[in-house]
Parts: C-alpha cells; sequence; structure tokens
C-alpha cells in the first residue's frame, strides 16, 4: 500500500502520489484501497494542514482500471455485487475529499479523465499543467460516466458538463479554468512550483479556521439562505471566541505578524 | 401539426423544425401542442439517438404568440384561465426536453427571445450562429419573463440571469457561450454542418448508455453529495450489466472497434 | 443615521452612500443599525424603483469593524452574545437586499472585502471600477469568512470561492465579471455614469413586474424544475391580468410606447 500512494511531507503540506504510471494511476481496488487509507491517516494528523494529490508518470489519473473491472465479471452474477462494491468503495474515497480537514489540492498533469476528472472535481482546489486534457468519456466504450458527474456537474455550468459527459471530447486546460473545474494552470515544469507555492499559501493560514472554514463550506452549499446564515454565523461566533483569532484580530490592528499558538 | 413542426430524420438524428417564419416560431397554441407531439413521438422512437431544434426563417424563436395572447384576454375571466392553461402548457412542453430519453440540441440563429431563449435553455445543448442574440425581455413590455428565467438561471451565474430579466437587453453569441447558455457558436453559414456534426458524434454513442446516462444527469442535479452518488452508482451497475457494454470495455482493452448489438 | 448612509434620490433611483470613508466604510453596529433602517425605509417607498448602493471615500466597504469587535470581548462571556448578535444583525442585512422589492445594485469601487466583498455579492446586480478588488480575507487574521461565503458561493463557481476563501487573495475587476461575481467594469471616472445608466434602464421598466419578477427569482432559485415553474407559471398569471402589462404588451403590438398608469 505504501508504494502505491507516496506521501511526502514538506512542513505542514502532504503530497501524495499516486504511483501506478504504468496503469496511467488507474483507480484499481488496491489504489482506492491505498486512497482511502492516506486519507484516513491524514485526517488524524493535526500536523498536516494542506495535501496535494498527484500521479506519478505521463498522467493525473486515467480513471477505473478496466482490465481489473472485466475480470470482476467472472461471477455468478456477472459481476453485479463487485461492480456495486466497487462504485460504493470509489464513491466513498471521492466523498473523503471534502470531509477531510484539509484542503486538498489536485495537481494535475497529462490526462485526467472519468474517474481521473472526478478526483481533480472532488478536490476543493486544482492545479493543472498546460496541456492536461480533462474528460469525462467513459460513453466512448458505452459505459457512461455517471458517478464522475456527480463531482463534475457541481463545478462547471450545466450544458459544459453535459456537453463532456455525452461526447466524450477533452477539454484542456485553459478551458477547464474557464469553466471552474481548475484554479490554476503552469507551464508543465512550473507545475510543482505553482502547486507547492498555493499549498504554503494555505498552510501559512490558522489551520483551525481554514477546517472549519471547509467544513461549513460544503454544510452550508446546500441550505437555503437563512438557515446558510444561520449556520455559518454559529461557525463565525466559535472562530472568533479563540485565542488565536482574537490574537490574529488584534495583530491586523496593531500592524503587526500575529503570534499564534497554533 | 406535420407542418409547423416539420420532422426529417438523418440517419439517428431527429431535426425538428419550428416552421412558422412569419411569426418568427412564435410559441402559440398550435405550436407548443405540434411541439409536445413531436416530443411524445420521440420519446417513443428507439430509432432516434439525438433531437436537432431549430428555427425556419429569420429566428430560432421570439417566444410566446402576443397577439394570441391578447385574444386570450375576451373571456369573462379576462384571460385568466386561458394564461394558467397556457403558461402550464409551455412549462410542459419545456419539462419534456430534459425527460426525453434522446439528447436535444438546439440550433439557434437568429433571435431567441422569451420563450425561445427559454427553449434554447432547455435544451441539454446548444450550438449558436456568430450574431445570434438571446434575450429574456419581456420585462419590456410589462411581462416579467418569470418561467424562462427558471431555465436560464440553472445556465448561467446568478447575476447574469437577474441583469438579463430585468434590463432586457441582449447579449450575443460569444457571451451566450462564455456563460454557459450555449455550448459552440459557428459562423452563420456552418452552423447546420457545427450542429450536425455534434449530433452525429452523440449518436454514435451506445444509445442505452446516454439515455440512462441524461436522465440521471438530471435526477442528481438537486440532491446532495451522499444521495447523488447512492443514486448514480447503482445507474452505474446497470449500465456495467448490459451486453454492449461489456464488449464496449473489451474493445477497449483490445484496442479494437465494439461490436455492439445495440 | 442619516449621515452614516446617505440617501440621494434621482427621479426612482434612491443612492445609498455608505459614509464612513476614515474606516473604510467599516460594517459597524452603526453602520448596520443604518443600512437596515434605509432598506426598511425603502421597502415599503413606493416611488422607489431602483436602489444604488456605493461607498465615500476610497473604498467601497472593507468588512466588519475590528476594532468594534475587539471591544466586544470585554464581556463576562468574552463576546459570545455580542458576537452571535453581531452575525445575525449583518446576516439580516444582507437577506434584506434579495428581499427588497426593488432591484439593487453595488457600485464598488477601491476594495470590497470580507463582509464587503458579500455585499457585493448580495446585491442583485454590480457594477465594478476597474482596478477594484474583492476578496474574502479572513482568513489572513484568523477568521474565516464563513457569513460571506454563503453570498459569494451563490456568485461564482465552487473552486473560485474556494480558492478566494482559503487564500485571502484578492481578485480584480475584470476577473470578478469573469467569474459572476460582477456584471459590468468601468473606468473609475465613468463608473457613477455608467451604474447610473443601467439603473435608469431598470427604472424604466414597469416596476411592478420587476418587482413581482424579483421576488419569483430568488424564490424559485432552490425549487426542482416542476415546482419552480409551478410557482413562476403563477407569478406570470397574476402579471399578464395587471392592466400596465395588457397596454405594454398592446403598444408592443402597435409598435408604439406603453401608456402605463403606473
Amino acid at each position: 500500500m505504501t508504494d502505491l500512494v507516496i506521501r511526502e511531507d514538506k512542513g505542514a503540506v502532504a503530497h501524495l502520489t499516486m504511483n501506478s504510471p504504468g496503469s496511467l494511476n488507474a483507480l484499481s481496488d488496491a489504489m482506492l484501497a491505498a486512497l482511502k487509507a492516506r486519507f484516513t491517516e491524514l485526517s488524524e494528523d493535526g500536523a498536516i494542514k494542506v495535501i496535494v494529490l498527484r500521479g506519478a508518470g505521463k498522467a493525473f489519473c486515467a480513471g477505473h482500471d478496466l482490465k481489473e473491472m472485466q475480470r470482476g465479471r467472472e461471477g455468478a452474477d456477472h459481476g453485479r455485487a463487485y461492480f456495486a462494491d466497487l462504485f460504493f468503495r470509489c464513491a466513498e474515497v471521492m466523498q473523503m475529499i471534502p470531509a477531510l480537514p484539509q484542503p486538498v489540492i489536485a495537481e494535475a498533469h497529462g490526462i485526467a479523465t472519468a474517474a481521473g476528472c472526478q478526483l481533480v472535481a472532488s478536490c476543493d482546489l486544482a492545479v493543472a499543467a498546460e496541456g492536461t486534457r480533462f474528460g469525462v468519456n467513459g460513453v466512448n466504450i458505452g459505459l457512461f460516466c455517471s458517478t464522475p458527474m456527480v463531482a463534475l456537474s457541481r463545478n462547471v455550468p450545466r450544458k459544459v458538463a453535459f456537453e463532456m459527459l455525452t461526447t466524450g471530447e477533452f477539454i484542456d486546460a485553459a478551458r477547464a479554468r474557464e469553466v471552474g473545474l481548475v484554479n490554476r494552470v503552469a507551464p508543465h515544469d512550473q507545475l510543482a512550483a505553482e502547486t507547492e507555492k498555493l499549498a504554503q499559501t494555505l498552510a501559512g493560514k490558522l489551520g483551525a479556521a481554514v477546517k472549519i472554514g471547509k467544513r461549513a463550506f460544503y454544510d452550508q452549499a446546500n441550505m437555503d439562505l437563512a438557515q446558510a446564515y444561520e449556520h455559518t454565523a454559529a461557525v463565525m461566533v466559535e472562530n472568533m471566541l479563540w485565542r488565536d483569532t482574537a490574537e490574529g484580530v488584534q495583530a491586523f490592528i496593531e500592524k503587526r505578524k500575529p503570534d499564534w499558538a497554533e
């Protein structure tokens, strides 16, 4: 497992590298288990403030492992139970990302297709190398990207998502930024540096504030306006009462750097 | 009826042409009935995989038939029952589009205003000729485009929709693509070819996959994340168990064209 | 109160100017009370059809009054009750804007940060001077902009909102338009004129139609498609039955200006 998703920490930033370049980092059973294990581990790691997710080799991630899926058909039920379990486990990993206490940044290069594109969409933020191609192209082989569309359609305008899903065509990094799928685009040789810069920016903030804010961000997304305000106002009251926030506000007033205990 | 919405099939693509150029294809009682009849007919037509909707003459569609609406005022109730029925029938036609098993592509040119703009927004995809003007301009005559805004505000950012609705001003095709109302823009003389290319791309996919995917797309749109994943994971299990999908996945692995029974 | 939010009417357009330039128009207790009073007053003023909200001095609004907030900590509960009340009052003012019968246009210049950015996002429309900087930068002082994100995340794509909230970085006016936070951008010396033009455009419409439409716009936003159509179809029936709308439609048919009683 350790080798399948490598973890390297730089200060408070954990870098996870999907490490199956021969399969374009396909989301095999083992890869999903490794991602789940890493996310579980990081969810309890108070020293880590930001997570970066990237892929080794030529691509970020090409989606499910199709050969493994075909082998799943061999059971008496032609794979029904296996596929149900597989899509459950995959959806579980995708939903762990917004539920993690730390922001997760996708560092995408090469291709990010099907569940690989879903992974980018599921991350809180994304940086892409110029020329990266994004697609939900399962339709080309008769398997509509129905679960990837859950994440994709919550990132981009409705007709853009529908076009990608039904044509199976790719969009490039520049278009991906235009439509809201990625935040920043960098030349390929500056991708890691650009992502690191963003990660370190986030790591420089008060971690508790980012954590409470990330959680509130997704909690309020589907509420109506009155509920959303009631919920987030309570969050801000808690936030205001922290010692570090009192210090942060005071430091701003006094035009000095905050002396945070965190 | 046949003349009011002409149907011409090219392979698995049905082209519907609203054919009342003298009224800029206004959505009269008769036009709404003709669209409903065509959509009903196509919803049961297994040979058709994609629908293109366009307008004859100078415009795609200029919205409701205002003269007919004014005549509706002549009843004892000053039109109340007629208008309630009219807006019900119009909303019914609009809602048929996402409910159709096939993707529907609007091929827009000239103008698409009020309920005509709603028609574009209601379609799954849209291609527009350069210079096409889109507007929800009922406000200019004192009739706020309240039903068109349902479709429009589900396509474009909130402030963009509000501006169009309250100023009554038009946006052009390029801006419409920027904000998510249309997918592609083509020079006027290449509009039909560009739309046909998109339609044939979709028609080349496994129809059953596009059908199950389109349905899931709208079903999951308003669900929360956990519900949406539960729903779409079940859809993908069904999809995986089809004979044609098994063949599609296998063909991809073997780097050959799938031999689909469909 | 009168001095803190100045009101100047030009015809049917009310201009509200937050007038505390020394604090960059911070949303102090007094400023929130003054805004609430002005909004309450305007909600009952049938002569006003459009509201413009702007800031005196170098900035539109720099968010909460941090010095006042720090003084709030002096109570026995370290400010808990005060902060709960403050965020309630602030959220109340923000929610008054979409609830007002008239469209509200933010005229933004300089900076619009934290609750000041929330104010722009809460307005129905926004015009910004070139170079205006927008940010939800509370995270920089350890106070995540949880309530501002309610309004912001209903204006811009998800990843854009998340980036602004967690990096605390500013976006400029051009980017703000790209992502949907503002409608129009003007050179600084033409900001007032550009906003006035937009305001007068709206003021030239049938006020009752804009009022019923604005209300329906927000009411239908979170409904599912069938509910939204049922609701807005009923709104359009009422709208159609007004004398002024009958005249507006008839005037359009006869290619003349409507003679509105309103």
